[in-house]
């Protein structure tokens, strides 16, 4: 690859990162394997060759190389990192009832949902085992505490995605599960895996935070306005899920008696006609929630770049900078 | 509760038990609480509650005190085992879309299989907490890898529950897998958390593994044998279901042509009518595979005992004695 000044930030750390990836990736073949069970590497294979751009383990290997670590563990975590997201896909895919994801079926669809919550649960185990081989109590304390709060985000996501009531302070907590917990936990491992100190620690563990909530508003930002070709998601997905995020919250929010009617019908009874869409995007613009959306997006990265400021001078630190602007771009 | 020779050996260790049992129920409801999404507990409470034996946790508890065990941490790693089994029920009930357990409507029933599948994986997350807490790497080697056997031996029967030439090599994996796993992890950790030598921690693996085997052989034999009430499930489940246990295993590897074709109808093909279930309970009875079935129940028990007869003299070890013959009495 020629690291020329247009290549994505994320592909230039892949590029710094390679012999460390290529570990990860190693492990991650050597640990889905299933001398019993081969529908196990079957499922996992078909999502981890998928083409993800291991944007969280390399977060985990970055910050442990910009700490300095110069031992094995960090392979372990971020292979742990990569398990526990692939894991979480498969069940969201079951849980979302989906059929496409990264551009191919879902493993729900070429399989079936028992496999998807099954091959979900071994890869869970096994994320849990890899990190266990650390034996470091500390890295282990803070990814069951990503974990939990990952399934308890998803399990508020269930019941608050419908419900008009549904504020901007639940939203952040859906989102910080659903996404941020384990982009700030897979940042927080690497530092204390290389013996960090504690303003270290805290700075990759906020960088990892506003980073992943910066990624989840696009996301949800994008489904409103984005290009079907450039997300890999089709716009109007989480609408026509009847599914509550950032510009509709803010939309409600300023809702008058006939825009609220409207909001119920559409996303809480998901009685939706058509035509339904371009109404909603008419009012999310009436609103300026779109804009909103965008500029708190922007806050999150800048908050994000902020705390990467306060991590010692490095290459590395450079290109976590540029992965904060990144995320942006495709809203800016 | 009067203890007479009568009461169930489980109700008796209960009884041994009850301050340790109540602490345990008491770190449950705590960590099953979450402050932000109500389904949860709600979720978590209708299967905790619904009067299960509680045997998992009584084993780890009961290991712990038989070691002279004096610290809080068998609290914690029998609700961790307790946990994990709940998170493995709510699973399962998708997978088998079952809509009763202990004779009330399952979790995927009354609420979804969306929040079974997500409470479960915080269930899991729970889990995991709560044995790092205990700050004891051995115990959380043996419980992770307890995991990964349990999420490999479900997806094995995916496949091999279906396929004849599955054999009683693979029904042994696959048992291990879904019930001795976490009846090994929940005695072993007992006596590792206690300080226990190795002898009497390997007595204490080798008994909850054949504990839980001579169980689950119990349980598949009486789903052609035993009577619904007092079960809790009705005979010939598994048949219907096309699930391929040892009875039947043991029948088809006897098999002629004709009851070849038969079993891959029934069970590979799932293809069933009326009386098919009555003609494959004559072929168990022609080839005396019910009997035999039972008389490896019964060897899987006496192996139980005879590990637990290594363990140091105690009431407890009595009873644990007493429980390895009460889970083959049903068939006795």
């Amino acid at each position: 690859m020629a690291l020329d000044s247009s290549t994505k930030p994320h592909e230039r750390l892949s590029a710094y990162l390679a012999d460390d990836l290529n570990a990860v990736n190693r492990l991650i073949t050597e640990r889905m394997a299933s001398e019993h069970a081969p529908r196990i590497p079957e499922v996992t294979r078909h999502l981890v060759e998928a083409g993800g751009k291991r944007l969280r383990p390399m977060l985990t290997l970055a910050a442990a190389r910009l700490c300095g670590y110069e031992g094995s563990y960090h392979i372990n975590l971020a292979s742990t990192v990569e398990f526990i997201h692939t894991a979480t896909l498969l069940h969201d895919d079951v849980v979302d009832e989906s059929a496409q994801r990264r551009g191919r079926p879902t493993a729900n669809l070429l399989w079936d949902n028992k496999s998807s919550v099954l091959v979900g649960d071994y890869l869970f185990s096994r994320a849990f085992q890899l990190m266990v081989e650390t034996g470091n109590l500390r890295v282990l304390d803070i990814l069951s505490n990503a974990s939990a709060t990952i399934a308890e985000g998803e399990v508020l996501q269930l019941t608050a995605a419908q419900d008009l009531r549904t504020d901007e302070a639940i939203y952040l907590q859906v989102i910080r599960g659903k996404t941020a917990a384990l982009f700030s936990a897979a940042t927080e491992v690497g530092g204390v895996i290389a013996g960090a100190d504690e303003a270290r620690v805290r700075a990759l563990f906020t960088y990892g935070d506003a980073l992943g909530v910066s990624f989840q508003i696009v996301d949800d930002l994008l489904d409103y306005g984005g290009v079907s070709e450039q997300t890999g998601k089709n716009v109007g997905d989480d609408f026509r899920e009847g599914k509550l995020t950032l510009p509709v919250i803010k939309a409600v929010a300023r809702a008058d008696d006939e825009e609220r009617a409207f909001w119920a019908r559409v996303i809480e009874k998901r009685k939706q006609e058509d035509g339904d869409l371009e109404h909603a995007l008419g009012l999310l613009r009436k609103h300026g929630t779109l804009e909103e959306t965008r500029r708190e997006a922007l806050a999150w990265s800048a908050k994000a770049k902020a705390a990467a400021a306060e991590l010692p001078e490095h290459e590395i630190r450079d290109m976590m900078i540029d992965i904060a602007d990144y995320v942006v771009e495709r809203i800016s």
